[in-house]
């Protein structure tokens, strides 16, 4: 299979991280037989720096192009301290979302034995959860109408969903379901708000079309809730923007470490894979970054944009070899890790290639 | 001290718990000296069978009348197989908050030593955590406009807030943080959301006011993962009425029971203290029932509504005896219970008063 990957590195640990990310790409490509060709490009303070423009014309041009986007991350303290900046790293992301119609944030919270002890959540309640959660991006209260009224005292935004958002969603979410353990899980707050009875009765439409797959509508106080008290009863669950955000970052609590928490944003065409740690500038250049959610987002990028199952597998199987035979980074090793157990980012690469 | 207090048992174990509670009630008046009267008032599905209306004119008179509402329940199974009924047991809650103006829930997560091992999160993250919620109860997305539109295909609702909303509460909660650990946490969504920021001003001006208050705000997706990950490190937090519908019920799991947490709705006059469990119609007549949470509502009743702390710490404390002497209700009992220490609803109540 040939295929063509933009790698957009982008801000702080980004650039480390990816080049794990690529290398096991290639390692897969030449065990596999496959072809896999790349170029790169700017986005963030990087881009911005470069060229005064987060998201550069050609940025887009060369993502519209490609296959699939291995991307690192976007931010920089600098901008942190200066709220009224008007042109931001985040843009890029926003920005990228957007031109490539990105509507599905898919993150998967699957908990590798190795790294159990490291959620605040007993591991009896966590062996063997495994969730992939798709969250909705460009619709909901981020993108409604808002303001203020009555001379500025009081302030108000809108939940908004229409039908095809819902829809397509919905239909990305039942399809994952159905090469997986065969339930959904829908989000909503239907008791009380509109927007979320739309959204029940189109994912329910949609569950017509798929018969053999299990489905079931939690609100989201109830999903919050049941996410910590039972995770291992989710397989899919799908949510609309703002409950999405909520129970992604809950959950990748659940994880222990959003150092190994990968994601794919998706829509109708060119799909994005990133970790969901962002740049991290406190470590960047250091060498100590943890390349595994890069890893494990070019695994999601063979899995989902190019449907290849069996070199996916193989990624995360080395992923959890490295594990078991005791190899940590920083963020993940503990008081039980020996020292010469605790590997830099290249380090953690390579002992991942000879597992491939 | 003389206070008139109004018993509103309502539905299904409202009935069996309250009692409990107003025995507690009257033991603290006669150790300490207090006059204690009472009342009785109809809500709810037994409101509904005597008089036709889940909330009859005069159970909002006494109510007014009252100095504070010691609360059982509403709710009936009958009503959750009929969703178009028009009249329901729920509205009686409502009706009663809306009646008596009370703006602010106040839910305190404090754990018992003796049940750290209920919850699914580990006991040395749990140990010593003690958050008391305020979760606005009259304004947000749930009072807001809504509809649809498009011919059906798109549904939208309106979250609002005023500043007079959001400082009363904002006011209350720093009370409380004075008379605690004074932390505030504050809790929205001030990097998308317009009624978040209007929050998060009010919150800041407020806060102007109580210099010796440490104040945070963190974004609900951010306190959603630190509630889990992290629980000691709050205090008071204070958040509006989606964001306390979903943190609330997700700290319940913190608390590993639902059967042991209490829960106050304020305003500016009488409040009502009520147990967070339902009316559990299950169990209801089979005196099984976990009556701490509505002996935890008397204390909190006693702390808020009189004043009384001295008197509040006595009921708390009688509950950890009677925990830490081994005895259990049913649903906080566990394989290591032994048969002989699992009490029904008036003998958990007996070792309670015999605490006293
Ligand atoms: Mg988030
Ligand atoms: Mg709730």
């Amino acid at each position: 299979m040939k295929k063509h990957i933009v790698v957009i590195a982008g801000d702080g640990i980004g650039q480390e991280v990816t080049a794990v990310g690529k290398q096991v790409l290639n390692r897969i490509a030449e065990k596999f037989g496959h072809e896999f060709t790349y170029d790169e490009a700017l986005i963030g303070h990087v881009a911005i720096e470069a060229t005064g423009n987060p998201l550069p014309a050609e940025t887009i041009a060369k993502s519209k192009a490609s296959d699939a986007i291995l991307f690192g991350a976007v931010g920089h303290p600098k901008y942190d301290n200066d709220p009224s900046a008007k042109v931001r790293p985040e843009q890029g992301l926003l920005g990228i979302r957007k031109a490539l119609g990105l509507y599905a944030n898919l993150r998967p919270i699957k908990l590798f034995d190795e790294l159990l002890q490291a959620s605040s959540i007993k591991p009896e309640f966590l062996k063997g959860a495994d969730i992939l959660f798709f969250r909705e991006l460009t619709g909901d209260v981020y993108f409604g109408e808002r303001g203020r009224k009555d001379e500025g005292s009081t302030a108000y935004d809108t939940m908004i969903y229409s039908r095809y958002e819902v829809e397509r969603i919905a239909v990305k979410a039942f399809e994952a379901a159905m090469t997986r353990r065969k339930k959904v899980c829908s989000v909503d707050k239907a008791n009380v708000l509109e927007s979320s009875r739309l959204w029940r009765e189109v994912v329910q439409e949609v569950a017509k079309r798929y018969p053999d797959v299990e489905v079931e509508h939690q609100f989201i106080d109830a999903a919050a809730m049941l996410l910590i008290k039972d995770p291992r009863r989710f397989d899919v669950v799908v949510t609309g923007n703002l409950f999405g955000d909520i129970l992604t970052d809950e959950a990748s609590q659940i994880a222990g470490s959003m150092g190994m928490l990968a994601s794919a944003s998706v829509g109708d065409s060119t799909g994005l894979y990133e970790p969901i740690h962002g740049s991290a500038h406190d470590i960047t250049g250091k060498g100590v970054a943890n390349p595994l959610a890069s890893v494990l987002s070019a695994a999601l990028m063979l899995d989902i944009s190019f449907g290849l199952k069996e070199e996916a597998e193989a990624v995360v199987n080395a992923v959890d070899q490295v594990l078991k035979a005791g190899y940590r980074t920083r963020d993940i090793a503990d008081s039980n890790t020996p020292a010469d157990k605790v590997l830099g980012t290249q380090a953690m690469g390579e002992q991942l290639l000879a597992c491939l």
